[in-house]
């Protein structure tokens, strides 16, 4: 079968990959479509050190498996568990310690024509939901893993730092709970496109310091943080929701006498994700940039590779 | 009066000070014993840019103000506060807006024969609580403070990093909760002193990576934060109780991955702290390094300079 391949921080296109045979428990998947995230990006520049087939946000079809689930459009959780560790045992099977990650820790991923998942990782997608939105299932579950974090009232003024691809959907899952939002980029376009919606946009020159309930960080730069943490009261919350490359340097003192709160966030519930897809809650048609077939996965990772590019998906056939 | 005044970056003794008035809604102390706390070490090195009379931990007498107070044994909060800001409003009055702080930020200090502070700031000194004792109110409550933010269970496990001054605080204050506390430092006389009282000491080397649900950083030190961090379980928990000389750099990736919650930490509740030394369930006398008059007060600096030594008091005749 054809597939995009890391090794040593090299991405190639192969069409000699073996057609993989679905493990005990687990169902082989014929995928439809798959979406370029920041993180395969970064595991190209080495953020981690993978090796095999990229890629985790994907829509496809079961095509062996339990009978009844044959032929069924599936997304899938990425993070496959053991079930036994403390993690799995107290309901974190995002943090089981035996973990593996589609197309990031020891498991091969999406940007091929097949996969294997766990059954128990997948999820019908409802029918009304087009394959390309349903693409964005995982990233719009990611977003939503801060209001699985922590409460956010219609009263909290929110700041949403960065107008790239996860930035848009968290300020339009955010936009659901009713706060007082703020959403700030760089992007003129980008910000317009939030407008639309109903949300508030600017530079980042409209940030008036100390004064937000809430600062979700989603541009992975150290300039983001700064902004982030300025626009925070004393006892605010600062939801960190990018890798950043390398490590990052903040002024500590000021967190503590402000008494802020940082916390990481990563993936997020699948269900409530197809749920608001389903509604057409979120929009996700807006953020796609191009299209390439899978043969074409080269090309299609050096236009998401260029700055300010938003979505770019990949069509198996 | 004497004083300790602090310019410049620059620590006096000075004789000639005027002993101040209260102004309405305040009322004067004497000043019987005061602490030398590290934030006082770190204002001379320059942390904020404070000029007057330094110290914030004190026990005195009301000498002026209304008459059924006259006498009485206090102790006080060090945030002054508005009142009326939105951090006042919402019971925050540690966060206020317009507050001063005693010794720290626009409000002379302890150090000092008098010092005055609002009426609503002091708590009388139980008769069974010694002056010596008392002294270390504030900060056994800026220990509490912890558990003020976050809810420790029994079945918990949590790291003290640093086996200072705060350190033994709040190792003390948290070997309450029955939680599984381990102390970790670098001085095998300062972790026995914690052994005496039951709770589990350790080196560095005692720490098993990523095993612990919640780690408290006392150190102020990079390589105490790193420790800290690596303790910890996904989804754990760091409590920054130090401030930090200078920037703090750290791995922000590995926070997001694990979802690790950062949370910084600064003055608790007084009532409590007093309860505690009340019914005498935390030690401080063994905390306590020496005694200097107020006239020797630059000597009593020069002593707690030096690494490793706990708490030294000044006393006031």
């Amino acid at each position: 079968m054809k597939g995009l391949w890391l090794e040593n921080q090299q991405l190639q296109f192969r069409d000699n990959l073996p057609v993989p045979e679905p493990p005990k428990d687990e169902v082989r998947v014929r995928v439809l479509r798959a979406g370029i995230c920041n993180t395969d990006l970064e595991l190209i520049r080495g953020y981690y050190p993978y090796k095999g087939i990229l890629g985790h946000e994907f829509v496809g079809i079961i095509e062996q498996g339990p009978e009844e689930f044959i032929n069924q459009r599936v997304v899938g959780e990425i993070n496959a568990s053991c079930g036994d560790c403390w993690f799995c045992r107290t309901g974190q099977p995002t943090h089981c310690e035996n973990r593996t990650v589609l197309g990031i820790v020891n498991r091969n991923g999406a940007f091929a024509d097949y996969l294997t998942l766990p059954l128990k990782n997948l999820h019908l997608v409802p029918e009304n939901v087009a394959t390309d939105a349903a693409t964005f299932t995982e990233p719009v579950a990611a977003a939503l893993e801060i209001q699985q974090q922590i409460s956010i009232q219609p009263n909290q003024k929110v700041l949403v730092v960065g107008d790239g691809k996860l930035g848009q959907l968290i300020a339009q899952t955010l936009a659901l709970t009713g706060c007082d939002l703020l959403a700030i980029g760089r992007h003129r376009e980008k910000l317009e496109n939030l407008e639309k919606r109903g949300i508030k946009t600017g530079f980042s020159d409209a940030v008036k310091p100390k004064t937000f309930d809430i600062a979700v960080e989603c541009t992975g730069n150290p300039s983001g943080f700064e902004l982030a943490h300025q626009a925070l009261r004393p006892r605010g919350i600062l939801v960190l929701k990018s890798t950043y490359a390398g490590k990052l340097t903040f002024d500590a003192s000021a967190l503590v006498v402000d008494e802020i709160t940082l916390i990481g966030s990563r993936c997020g519930p699948f269900a409530p994700a197809l749920e608001l897809l389903a509604e057409n809650k979120i929009d996700v048609e807006s953020l796609i940039q191009a299209r390439y077939p899978l043969s074409e996965g080269l090309e299609a990772f050096n236009h998401a590779q260029q700055k300010g590019v938003m979505k770019i998906l990949l069509e198996m056939s």
